[in-house]
């Protein structure tokens, strides 16, 4: 076949992400209930985490950030410290969640590297928080390096392809994120799997989801269960 | 001369770090007097920081949730929505401080990199902190690679020298930190060049200085500026 690597994202392709996001949205959404209206909480978290994208980057601690600034703005001086205390637990319960494996995700990665690919764990977020879920899937072991990135664009996909000596014509990615994990390796001339997630993170939308769709080097699976029957397929 | 390539670490090496991080705990100390003593602030606030360090891990996202959790922990219900926007605030900053190198730094990646030793950049800290300080250093393009690590032990050099290609004993790391940049990479039978900083994180010092320090692969230099004299130095 084709292919000689493989990238597999990680929250929300090998372990599931938002679904804990969720659980603190919610638990934040009942905890401030008495300052705020649910509806007007969602829109302005969400603004709030646009706004400081480019300032705190991915993950919890921005997450964290973001959502005690929001409770700030929306309360003003009605936040109480005890408030502020349970957004700080909330974010650490957040970064302590067990991580929970999603469906074929240890037999893909294991077929993957049992086939002789080059498997590379291409994951967006913090760093620390990352690392410590890469050693907590137990997948450390089968994967050939893992690349931690602070964005997810063509200029970072160069660069970790370049570094693991793989050319994106033999490489294809397998991610949740059509924006991040599908248009830019396609740019490239790689190949993508998407394996939709019920739940992806607002800022993670596609505009041209047709157009990549139309590649004729982008596939889509319901799960990772597929992956050793898609991979061999792929090919000119 | 037996060293092929060079690692520099970032923060207080390259560039300043501490110093900023000193004057936003100075604006935290003045910002928290009515509420409890300087001296009890410094001491809660390291408490807090060591605690977290395995949940939060290294940067100014994680200094910023520990300012709060330290200020909540000694205001308590007196701590003040006000008090908490100043806090964020502050860490925002932080994150948006201007990058100022220190002296020598910009020479001596050039030296380096015209001298054709491979140049890696080896740092600390946050993950999309650091690539933006890289990017305003305007370092980027001088170096061969940036690896940003989630902490500097033996494991983490071992990778990245692999990665990079790179034996340990034709290696050097230049850095300020002796816990970090310069015990790992003598234990794994490379080269240390320490440039002390007058500000190191507590969290930063070494149990057996004396020990590193007595190593015929260990040198310590007053400046950056030194460099092109002392790597040449190197051998066996």
């Amino acid at each position: 076949m084709v292919i000689e690597a493989i990238g597999f994202d990680g929250d929300d392709t090998l372990w599931q992400s938002e679904t804990a996001f969720a659980i603190t949205h919610d638990r934040v959404r009942a905890l401030l209930a008495s300052h705020v209206p649910r509806d007007v909480l969602d829109a302005q978290l969400l603004e709030t985490e646009r706004r400081n994208l480019e300032i705190y980057g991915y993950g919890v601690k921005a997450f964290t950030l973001s959502m005690i600034e929001t409770a700030l703005d929306l309360a003003g001086e009605a936040l109480t410290a005890a408030d502020v205390r349970a957004l700080l637990d909330a974010g650490k319960e957040l970064l302590a969640h067990p991580v929970e494996m999603l469906p074929g995700a240890e037999d893909a990665v294991r077929w993957a590297s049992a086939q002789g690919l080059q498997v590379v764990l291409i994951t967006k977020g913090d760093l620390f928080h990352q690392e410590s879920k890469v050693a907590r899937s137990g997948l450390g072991e089968l994967v050939d390096a893992v690349e931690v990135v602070a964005e997810k664009d063509v200029a970072t996909y160069q660069r970790a392809l370049r570094r693991n000596r793989v050319d994106p014509t033999n490489f294809v990615m397998v991610g949740n994120a059509l924006r991040s994990d599908a248009a830019p390796v396609l740019e490239l001339g790689g190949w993508a799997v998407h394996v939709p997630h019920p739940l992806t993170w607002a800022l993670e939308a596609a505009d041209d989801e047709d157009a990549l769709r139309a590649s004729p080097r982008f596939r889509e699976v319901p799960s990772l269960i597929e992956i050793p029957t898609v991979i061999p397929t792929l090919d000119h």
